[in-house]
């Protein structure tokens, strides 16, 4: 890697001017014929190469046990990539990619596959340049980590050469709980030293998740009202209109808080809660978030301020669909959450008795993600008080799927009348102000891991203080009941709403 | 006037549901034949009668030397209805106004014609039930003032009869400077209590002007920074795209600075950068205006701090057009000013420091007038250093016309990039928000008049301190040079753009 990349290229003005891109190196991808290969990894790496971020000589290595030559491998990429990818399709770029294309057959305790790979790296770094500079992208479930963890030291793959580098990259979910996931990062870091393990949440690689940055700490106007002075809640929202699909094999026993809560929620929560940091490299940026994690309070009474739920059949797009446990795969039995709503409260002087109402689900109203900083009411209106009750609460509202973007809720005059007050809103569409278009998180991320970038990928110890804070509550629910059932296509169990409205709040219905 | 309409009706919760209706009344313009009064006065009042606004036998009373009969004057009312009235013509709203038209003819020194004046309103008292509450509009030149004004006194008229009202309505200009405006006061008020005299400065009716107050007062948001720890200045913009016109007779000797920065202008700088008052009846309200007014200092420099430009000859909309002095009835040696920016300053414990920029002028690039509070930059970025200094000052802009609504300007990450951060913009937009159309500034005033409600109208304080603010500045420029020549359809002369690049600010290009 060129100083030119370097690990911190946000704090050199030259670097920020020119594009970052990505010095020699390939990425190996394990379970390269998954779903998430398919429809994001591949397409990934085409865009990053179509907008030149990729060098010359990039090498891409697929690794699976299906019985593939490179050409069927190459094949495969081909046609993800002209199904998924974001731009449009240039044989020239295409040409130079395929070059790279190799194809590794083998299981993952097959140590002849694993020699293989390691002779075609060998071979790509004479052939392609590579400099010996190689990720290994884990896109496998996670009891197979352990495995190929192991495999990649056996076979001297995760240890780099003088003046190259090996990264390793793991998908959520990192553990089932504390103990579990301590397991998983010691197991990981026998192999791999912490600055070599990117972890990918892939909503952090949003632009809209990004922007959570530039927003508070590029401008002047929101951070003084950011803070208990001002702000009276805080709602963090992730609503997928669908079912679980066929994931229920990885789906029952998780649910929705150890799915959405534990990384995507809580790291939302971190970039909004936390103090600026003095810098933007990787380590000032984690020990912000690592910081307000810490703090993050459980509510005192988890029967009252947790809610957990599950969809049943109902009605959703126009069309009919089953209930949870009707699904194909699912124990009619199961307990496990599609729906779960949680209060926490964060003690530091900036947010001490602000809650933050977090909550996911499947197949709710829509799908929707957005981050709403509600405003406390004006302290006093020297308005006529019947206008002001109708007057709902300021708001600033990052919507960071779909219509990305944000919205700034606030009371404006109505024509005509003497001083009537009513809630409208400021919008601000990323689709409207930028010709720049959006890249896929995926990119951004992959693009991160070869440059060594790691700002943007939770660290040990975030990962194992979201899991403290979700512990408590998922053993409080083994323990106690079964989730309510809510219908298909609503908003959730009652109880959801049961929860802010004893606190005389209302959830925002996006 | 019934309870309901009593003189504070934004107090009064009852009313603010219901639409506040004026009471048995009629109104008596002075001036009938000229243009405010076909273009404005005459629509307002039946765009009033069409919203339901005006009592069954609301009267109105043209004065005029014109030689015209009732039927006469109903057919102007009738076509500058059908030309200018923003409601749809109805028949039947029509037919019930014209039952209370009345044209009484005569010079202003005519006893006879003030004489049948008063028999004309007590016949509508007794046809029509206005039980004797009339508001005189003097629509006429100041020079007339005095004439009309004593001419009420002596034929009765300024006198309400026990349980009725009398009010007289006054155009600007308010004066030509201090000494002349106190005469003209103290000649209005020999005659009128304050209480009974509304001074229309027909922008105060603007809807966006009164949004000022409720988007500062009604929201948590905004007053947390409304003050000279984030604010960095003002920039208060009145431009016209327009000549003088026909108005060669009015506006030499006058100026753009009598004419806009003395009324319109301060009354903006009040509203934007007074305390919250107490409460929103007229008497607090006014009470703010005057404090804050009393607080403006003048800059020391009145030749770096002030600019005075005139228009040349010059392209605009695509046509030639002339410069001032080339104007048919202006004096080629005239030091009118036709464009004028002033740099006044707040001595308060909020704004000290926070330079207001004032300025207006005539065949400038385009008509609008806006609010712009422009924020200090964010007061450190963690960001790249190089990305910081493109980005803007955040601002809030109040569009007051056209466009009328709210721009909030703000930094926000451009996509792709690592962490560039750009300025982008978030709109409201009244049209859009609100199905209720805006009222025409004219429509609201007329009706407030009736109502007695003197909120939106300033007062003979208000009027005397902005001739204070105005005199030193009138003075230093008839002692020194001539006004700075610019182009028609730019944005007034090079010295207006000087003056704020000394304090390494720029004018917005609106």
């Amino acid at each position: 890697m060129t100083p030119a990349h370097g690990a911190n290229p946000l704090r050199d003005a030259a670097d920020r001017r020119l594009p970052r891109i990505a010095g020699p190196s390939g990425l190996v991808i394990f379970g390269v014929t998954g779903d998430l290969s398919r429809k994001k990894l591949m397409p990934a790496v085409y865009d990053l190469a179509n907008r030149g971020l990729l060098p010359p000589g990039f090498s891409l290595v697929g690794f699976a046990r299906r019985e593939w030559q490179d050409e069927d491998f190459a094949q495969e990429v081909h046609d993800a990539v002209k199904q998924h990818a974001r731009t449009p399709f240039r044989e020239e770029v295409w040409q130079q990619l395929i070059q790279g294309m190799r194809f590794v057959q083998g299981n993952f305790d097959d140590d002849d596959a694993f020699d293989q790979l390691r002779a075609t790296i060998a071979e790509l770094d004479k052939e392609q340049g590579t400099g010996g500079n190689f990720a290994f992208y884990l896109s496998v479930p996670p009891k197979f980590f352990p495995k190929v963890v192991k495999q990649l030291k056996k076979h001297g793959l995760a240890d780099p050469q003088e003046g190259s580098w090996r990264r390793a990259v793991i998908e959520k979910p990192f553990g089932h709980d504390l103990t579990s996931a301590k397991e998983l990062n010691a197991l990981v870091h026998e192999v791999f030293d912490p600055e070599q393990v990117f972890r990918i949440d892939h909503y952090l690689g949003k632009e809209t998740v990004q922007n959570i940055l530039a927003l508070r700490f590029a401008n002047t106007l929101f951070e003084p009202v950011w803070n208990r002075s001002y702000v009276d809640h805080v709602q963090i929202t992730m609503a997928e209109d669908i079912g679980i699909g066929g994931r229920a094999g990885y789906y029952d026993g998780i649910g929705a808080a150890r799915d959405v809560i534990q990384n995507h929620l809580l790291q939302l929560l971190a970039l909004t809660a936390m103090e600026e940091p003095s810098s933007f490299d990787a380590d000032a940026l984690a020990a912000e978030k690592t910081k307000v994690l810490s703090a993050v309070k459980l509510p005192q009474d988890l029967g009252a301020d947790t809610v957990r739920g599950q969809y049943a059949a109902g009605w959703q797009g126009g069309e009919k669909v089953i209930g949870y446990l009707q699904e194909d795969g699912i124990d009619p039995r199961s307990k496990t959450d599609t729906f779960a709503a949680v209060k926490l409260e964060i003690d530091n002087r900036r947010w001490a008795g602000v809650p933050f109402y977090l909550r996911t689900g499947k197949r709710l109203g829509r799908r929707v993600t957005e981050i709403a900083v509600v405003f406390q009411r004006a302290p006093h209106s020297p308005f006529d008080q019947t206008a002001t009750e109708e007057l709902g609460h300021n708001a600033l509202v990052i919507r960071v799927q779909p219509d990305e973007g944000v919205t700034m809720r606030f009371g404006s005059k109505v024509p005509g009348t003497s001083m009537e007050v009513r809630d409208v809103s400021m919008d601000f569409a990323y689709g409207e102000s930028f010709t720049e278009s959006s890249p896929e998180a995926y990119e951004r991320l992959i693009l991160d891991v070869l440059l060594g970038d790691s700002n943007l990928f939770p660290r040990t110890e975030e990962v194992e203080l979201s899991w403290r804070i979700l512990d408590p509550i998922e053993q409080y629910w083994d323990a106690h009941g079964t989730p309510a059932q809510y219908l298909s296509g609503t908003w959730g169990p009652a109880e959801a709403d049961e929860m802010l409205a004893r606190d005389g709040r209302s959830w925002r219905r996006p």
